[in-house]
C-alpha cells in the first residue's frame, strides 16, 4: 500500500508491521548509548529491582516501533517532519528475545488551516509482543501529510 | 548533586546538562536503524523538503536529551522504570554540528497511594542548541522513584 497522501487517509484505517525479533545485544547496545539505567545493562540489578532480567529502554521500544511502522513505506512521498507524540505509556517491558509488532490506527485527520497543501493525521501506534494480547506500548502520533494536488508540479 | 530519592525532590527543582555536539555521522546511524525518512538521510530530499540540510530524528533528539539527562546520575539509586511521556513536541530541527543541552525542572510530585516505598515525579525537559533561546524540544516525564526509607533494611 505505497504513495498514500492526506486526501488518501480514512479514520479507522490501521497499518501492521512485524515481527522484529530483539536481541540482548540489541537492548545492550541502545541502553549503552542513551539510557544507562542499571536495569537496562545488568541483570543482577534488574532483579533487583523486581523484573526476570534486563529490559529495553523505553526509548528504544519507542524507536523500534516507529522503525517497524516507516519499513512500510505507506507515505514517504507525503511524510513532513512531525510536530509531536501524545500519551506515551510504557505498559509492559520489552525483554530480549520477544518478537516485536506494531499496529497504527488512524485516529483522526485535520486539514491545515494555513497551508492547503497539507494536513495532520492522529495515529495510536500499539506495541505487542508475540504471546500477548495487550499492547506493551502506546502512543498517539501527530503525522504531517502532504496532499496530492501539492505534488502536481 | 548525587543519591537523590523521592523524598529530595522539590517542585522547581532544575537540572541542567551538556553540551554534547551531534555530529552528522551519528545523526545518519541513528536514522538508517530507526527512522530512515528521507529528510533525515539525504540533504537533496531534506533541501526538497524545505529545510537546509538533513536533520536528527525525533527519536534520536528524544533518546539523546534523556541521555543526557541520565548522565547526571542524580537519581540512580531510586529511579524505577518510567510508566510515560506526556506531550511531547519537535519544536525545531536539530542540525548536525548544533550543540545539544537540557534542562529539566520538576513540575510535580505525588506518592504513590498503593505502595508507600515510591512515588511520581513529573519533570519538564527542554532541549537547547547553542545559539538559541528558545527550545527545540519539550516533553513532560513521569520519572517513579523510590523513597529513602525503601532503601533501609
Amino acid at each position: 500500500m505505497p504513495g498514500l497522501f492526506f486526501d488518501d487517509i480514512t479514520i479507522g484505517q490501521a497499518f501492521e508491521a512485524g515481527p522484529h525479533r530483539v536481541d540482548r545485544d540489541e537492548i545492550l547496545d541502545f541502553a549503552n548509548r542513551f539510557d544507562p539505567n542499571p536495569f537496562h545493562l545488568d541483570d543482577e540489578a534488574a532483579q533487583e529491582a523486581g523484573l526476570p532480567g534486563i529490559i529495553a529502554s523505553g526509548f528504544h521500544t519507542l524507536s523500534l516501533s516507529f522503525r517497524l511502522f516507516f519499513e512500510l513505506h505507506i507515505w514517504d512521498d507525503a511524510i513532513i517532519p512531525s510536530p509531536g507524540l501524545n500519551n506515551i505509556r510504557w505498559l509492559k517491558p520489552l525483554f530480549p528475545g520477544d518478537e516485536l509488532r506494531i499496529r497504527a490506527t488512524i485516529l483522526s485527520k485535520t486539514p491545515s488551516q494555513s497551508r492547503p497543501d497539507r494536513g495532520a493525521v492522529v495515529a495510536l501506534h500499539e506495541s505487542f509482543v508475540a504471546g500477548g494480547e495487550d499492547p506493551i506500548l502506546t502512543v498517539e502520533a501527530i503525522h504531517r501529510l502532504r496532499t496530492r494536488a501539492s505534488k502536481r508540479d
